[in-house]
């Protein structure tokens, strides 16, 4: 194996020198390794070289090949989806976003290509999730550190395992950090369609827990209820149901919900606040309507309501990484027995940009756009 | 004393009978009783029969004494206060209030003027005040059981005795409750000059911590300034001058404040987050804009601010009370050295109504109006 040979030629060279009539002249470290390198293929990769309209800006380039040192590892891209955050982050609004030029993408599997001469316990063939996600998903070879792969079974579907990191790892954690959740409890949210708030759907019914869901008004509501209920939702409303004087007239079999979720701002939050027990917590962690959440005194005071917020990557940069990973693992032995699913469109690679104008919703509703290499 | 010769009575009685011919009729124990019986003296109080305005609906009226039961304390009423929640408790829009018809005021300070005959450790002449706190304080006798009592020293102004329950409490609870403050520290707050906020001021200063005040427009704001100042603020700001891009480029001295309070709302509120540092909680105590507190996604998720209420009647109720009785005798002490002090107004109890114009801001600006009996 490559890295064997890599190990095997340092240690020979590591106190080589040849000589030159009498002078013995030591081989220059760089000279050696220039022999020694072990290099990844030529990549193709998306890149950016400036903030902006991803559509605009975003081309796709071939990268020379790089040396993997000790203790990096060369990986082959599997698939890699296209998330509204990765889009956020090309736009640069995102707060925490790479320096341009930059390859787009932040989470996706790939399989071990060849690993660094220092490299234990990964070989070709392993499947890997870059955990923590780290920029630049959306290329064909990924040399980075050993201690950003996190090793995972090669028995969940790839296009489940390229997305687990973001949004289903961040239902998981929202359904565990803020309040403690015990079988029979509820919890409500809005934007309930999205992929996270499918993901909440499926995590809370396997713990016990109801949902209480809030929809937009839309075209085909009636179906999405449907879809939603067969997924495991206890209940849906659109907000538009919701317009009533005391919305907890509305649940069902369903308790007043201790915990919320809010995805959406506007209307959509009042609703959920609206929905919580005394004493509960809403959770924001996204504002697709782009508007502010509205909060009246008395629910502070009497209701006695927390507000919180959430952010996976800051999430993830605290000491609880291990943690994560446990999570993650447990996620896709659900994902691989079924019982974690949503709807993803698989899309080859040299068809980025088509797949991204969807993402972009430029084509309507579709699917989450997973790119495969 | 009442109280021993109470118990003397009750134990001569216990067996007690009396002959009429040759029968022997057992005594009556409510007969007894009505011969034993301690009665408070009538009192004089602050009525209202329906919720209301209370400047219509409030009357001055006679109760007729009222008989004090073993585990009783009739308390003579030295001073209660006109706060604006027991306005809003006579107008009916507090959400724990009395049934009417009812006495109004809900905190105080009275002298013992007799106690029933199981009563341990109260005598007449000692200072009590209600706790937890309780209805009817705006009467000149009133019975209730020994466990509402609490007896503190006699060497506070009475004024500030009548005023520490509901006021100084909610700040130093606020202070301690949602975020671990050292020395160095700082507080943010809007509506610095309310009684809560004056309270914030000093007792952030004695515990070394900061505060940053915002204080509304108005004729004399540089006078209100330096009034703060002098009792310890070391910020103090106009919402106009908040008015800039970035608030924090405003700050002195003090680092970013890690707790902030609101008691106005509307853009008020938006200025105390805008001051916190990250990860940092705005707690609401008050609404006195009538406006909501209105918050950007970005500041949930990217800046992780936790957004909390503050209700005292509802801490009073849990099982905190012991340790509330406490902080009340460290602010009594704090109030009898002069390390904490607010303006108040002393108005004789038979002025109610001109005291209650007052405080219903008929009259412009006035201190707290506090009744004495």
């Amino acid at each position: 194996m490559a890295a064997m040979k890599l190990i095997a030629l340092k240690s020979a060279c590591k106190t080589a020198s040849f000589h030159l009539g009498s002078q013995k002249i030591p081989l220059r470290r760089n000279y050696v390794r220039a022999f020694s390198a072990i290099m990844s293929p030529p990549a193709m990769a998306v890149v950016y070289d400036q903030h902006g309209p991803p559509d605009k800006l975003t081309r796709i380039v071939e990268i020379p090949p790089v040396e993997i040192k000790a203790n990096e590892v060369c990986v082959k891209m599997l698939a890699a989806p296209i998330n509204p955050s990765d889009v956020n982050r090309i736009e640069g609004v995102y707060p925490v976003r790479p320096v341009p030029p930059a390859v787009g993408g932040y989470e996706g599997v790939g399989e071990v290509y060849n690993v660094g001469s220092g490299v234990k316990g990964l070989f070709p063939g392993d499947w890997v999730i870059p955990f923590p996600p780290s920029f630049g998903t959306w290329q064909s070879y990924i040399v980075k550190e050993q201690s950003v792969w996190h090793k995972i079974n090669k028995d969940t579907p790839m296009e489940y395992a390229a997305t687990v990191t973001v949004n289903p790892l961040t239902a998981s954690r929202m359904l565990k950090d803020f309040v403690q959740l015990n079988a029979g409890d509820a919890i409500v949210q809005n934007g309930a369609t999205s992929m996270v708030g499918q993901c909440i759907i499926q995590l809370a019914r396997i713990q016990g827990v109801h949902s209480i869901n809030i929809i937009r008004d839309r075209a085909g509501a009636d179906e999405i209820k449907e879809n939603l209920m067969k997924l495991g939702a206890d209940e849906v409303f659109t907000e538009s149901q919701l317009a009533v004087k005391n919305v907890k007239d509305m649940l069902g079999i369903s308790p007043e919900p201790a915990l919320g979720f809010n995805c959406v701002g506007g209307n959509a939050a009042t609703l959920v606040l609206k929905f919580l027990r005394s004493g509960g917590t809403m959770v924001t962690y996204g504002g697709m309507s782009k508007k502010p959440v509205t909060v009246s005194t008395s629910s502070f005071i009497f209701k006695d309501l927390s507000l919180r917020g959430f952010w996976l990557q800051k999430w993830m940069s605290t000491d609880k990484a291990d943690e994560c990973r446990d999570m993650i693992d447990r996620l896709l032995v659900l994902m691989r027995d079924g019982k974690l699913k949503y709807d993803m469109e698989l899309v080859p690679f040299k068809d980025f940009h088509s797949a991204l104008d969807k993402a972009l919703g430029k084509l309507g509703s579709n699917p989450k756009q997973v790119l495969t290499f």
